[in-house]
């Protein structure tokens, strides 16, 4: 399935709780786009924040997001990956 | 020891084997830095690529991206995460 990253800025200050409490949000309803919010990473100072996920589709993860409250339109779609 | 992301962009239709060739490069060269490169992603649509690392400070990073050839200046440090 593939895999996506997308950015949200406007997150300068934001506490670890607060990160850990939006992401819960986007959890307790990913399974209705059939989306899985894997890892999501947050820099407080210039309040830019990214998160990976895996969907049918780059939208769904999106409209998670919108739905809990923290909309973004930077999502990349990663057709390519090392690690 | 901290983690970072970082960003590059212009890498539009670059393929797995290439990006898997670009990451080699800070491999073999990571340990001069004290960095360790743990993941990349791309998005060839777009070109842009990101690369999770951990390290002593985010200049390391930075000076071997420049030395393995792809330079960027868009770096995060990532003090909140949840998975």
């Amino acid at each position: 399935m593939p895999r996506y990253m997308d950015i949200h800025d406007g997150f300068v200050g934001v506490t670890q709780e607060q990160f850990e409490e939006a992401h819960r949000h986007d959890l307790a309803i990913q399974d209705e786009e059939g989306v899985s919010f894997d890892q999501a990473w947050l820099d407080p100072a210039t309040g830019r924040a990214f998160c990976l996920s895996t969907g049918p589709w780059g939208g769904g993860g999106m409209r998670i997001h919108e739905r809990a409250g923290h909309p973004t339109e930077q999502v990349y779609e990663l057709a390519v990956e090392v690690s």
